[in-house]
């Protein structure tokens, strides 16, 4: 199949946002924490997680535009904290639930199932499902021109791990911890540890 | 395991490295194909691309800080057009060779074995190595404060995807294909889709 740009702007809306979302691969989704004004949580599914830095220690997001109401953004802009944390095989149904649209005074917390996990009076709630919870603090926001999307960016103030999980040259094992990823919007996927290679060197 | 951000800071950088590019999870690598202005074929692995959106359609990917040379960075702005293809499983070990830092006037499409490709005239070469094939037209880069990366974002104008991996409703199928998944800087796995799930509505 060969499509130019004119041939994907004619395709179906549906047929286009399968392609497009699916065309860029697998990835981790993570479950993103926030907490409003009034201490009510709100928990929401991403599937745009990326590695910006590890020192200082940074992730960044893509947020959807702000044409609707996005608590996960209101809530990071109001407390300057969230929480990111890890989706596997045992919770991936409740957490794919938590992309419905609940009203504000919701907590996809109860709706889905999950439960609010305080560590250490940090404001923001973590998942207690989650194998990897991390903490993050607001740096700074990026608008996207072309689509009113934002990129995110947050420094990692928190790291809760499995012990047993993290080797002793830091590898988190992903696939002890049964993390998932998922392709487009639906397709949630298990990996399996194919080959590990060295850095690689010009020879 | 619990870490906060002094505790993270105060790790042997190897351990941090490895800690904080694998806590950000599993994600699909690709190759990136520029041409420079003699027209000496580039190519990188880069593990950031992130969906942007898909009207019109848009991928992102990070860039590290241009503190040293970045052939990739300087060919995009150049000549304002780039190639996107996937790794599978038959081509991860050239593919990761690829991150070798040879020098600019070395094609890494000769020295990791990977065939050029040039489809309609497009101004960046394809790997014909790769199932999916994304040719893409620069459109607006991010400077971000925290780390001096930067994030590029592209519009894609061609997509070259075998027929019979694609459904009647544009979804990939990412299994027959054998994309990789990558954690980390090292660490490839192989996927296997677990469970499709539906549009989340309120219940």
């Amino acid at each position: 199949m060969k499509l130019n740009f004119q041939d994907i702007q004619r395709l179906d809306k549906y047929y286009r946002t399968n392609l497009i979302t699916k065309i860029s691969g697998l990835r981790t989704p993570f479950l993103i924490g926030t907490m409003n004004e009034k201490g009510k949580s709100n928990l929401a599914i991403f599937n745009s997680v990326v590695h910006i830095g590890a020192n200082p220690p940074c992730l960044g997001f893509i947020m959807r535009p702000l044409t609707v109401r996005r608590d996960t953004y209101d809530n990071i802009i109001t407390s300057r904290h969230f929480t990111i944390n890890q989706v596997n095989q045992d919770i991936v149904t409740k957490a794919h639930q938590t992309s419905a649209k609940y009203p504000s005074d919701i907590s996809e917390f109860d709706e889905c199932g999950f439960t609010e996990s305080y560590i250490d009076a940090y404001p923001a709630p973590y998942v207690a499902e989650s194998q990897i919870k991390i903490g993050m603090s607001y740096l700074e926001e990026h608008h996207i021109t072309v689509n009113d999307t934002i990129m995110i960016i947050g420094q990692i103030e928190h790291i809760i791990v499995p012990e047993d999980s993290v080797d002793e040259y830091g590898n988190i094992n992903h696939v002890d911890l049964k993390t998932s990823v998922v392709s487009g919007l639906d397709s949630y996927h298990t990996v399996r540890e194919d080959v590990k290679l060295e850095y690689a060197r010009v020879v």
